[in-house]
């Protein structure tokens, strides 16, 4: 399926690994580059790890802010987003178990999620990979693309984010930041 | 992943077919049998199908709604539920390009969708599998398990969901009917 996608460590790849950092949980082991493709013709090198994520529908936003979303971002690959971070991330047995208007209601009236992404828009892209229903070990695999002027900007998002309701459910999050080759 | 499983037609399995049947779409081929396993351990058999499934998150019921399903629902392979239905769906683009209020509105407030399957518990057993960000050609297989004497329920229960707004979303959709060997 082509909206599968393979994030692959190892030896080789377009993005150069600076720091793997273990937010909370296990880590990952060390590498020294980034690769990510297709699912289907990407392959594990010794020594790696290889985790899967697809693009799917947007589980909470409403039409409102699906509409904000659309007007601000821009997509992956700009020429001066030289920047990027991979930051795999679980949730607990009990967040999966909340209902929908649960979930929503942490996500979004309590940690303004999508707001606060909006906040930084254009300037940091965004996608969410969903990982929870392939099996993998990470629910979700959240990645930014930001120019270097932008990093201190990262930083304050990925700071603001942490800090919310929502970030309580987080059992396992690991912070990869990648340069371009 | 213990939560992915299999439905694989062909010459062997738990559950004898009776009928397969293109209600919107493209047909399946016919097969005899239908059996039901973790997606490990299944394997195609020459000349039928297997189709992928995960047992996920709810995505639509609130808290409300999910207590009501808990007081009422029983649970799969009930000694006197001999007869299953396997009906494959899968839902236009149009569907998924919602926002998930808009779905929301349709599959509950519009439809019912939880409402009306209430009204057959704990009679009709009920599971959903999502397929879609497995790559799969539908987007969820349900699975209903009932009684003999409880068939017209279920042929009422399907007429119903097929007359809700909701189902002008369904572009394929095939009706597979089993008896337990």
């Amino acid at each position: 399926m082509n909206n599968q996608f393979a994030f692959v460590g190892g030896a080789h790849g377009a993005w150069r690994v600076q720091s793997i950092k273990a937010v909370r949980g296990a880590a990952l082991p060390s590498v020294p580059a980034l690769d990510v493709a297709p699912l289907l013709t990407a392959r594990e090198t010794g020594g790696g790890w290889l985790l899967r994520g697809v693009v799917s529908n947007l589980r909470y936003a409403v039409r409102g802010e699906v509409e904000s979303l659309r007007a601000r971002q821009e997509g992956l690959g700009r020429e001066q987003a030289r920047c990027a971070a991979l930051i795999p991330v679980r949730k607990s047995d009990a967040w999966w178990a909340l209902a929908q208007d649960e979930r929503r209601a942490v996500f979004e009236e309590r940690s303004g999620h999508t707001a606060i992404g909006l906040d930084y828009l254009p300037a940091i892209a965004r996608q969410l990979y969903h990982s929870r229903d392939l099996g993998e070990p990470f629910d979700f695999l959240t990645w930014f693309e930001y120019a270097p002027r932008d990093a201190s900007l990262f930083e304050e998002l990925v700071a603001r984010l942490r800090a919310t309701p929502e970030w309580t459910f987080v059992e396992r999050e690991i912070d990869i930041r990648l340069q371009r080759m």
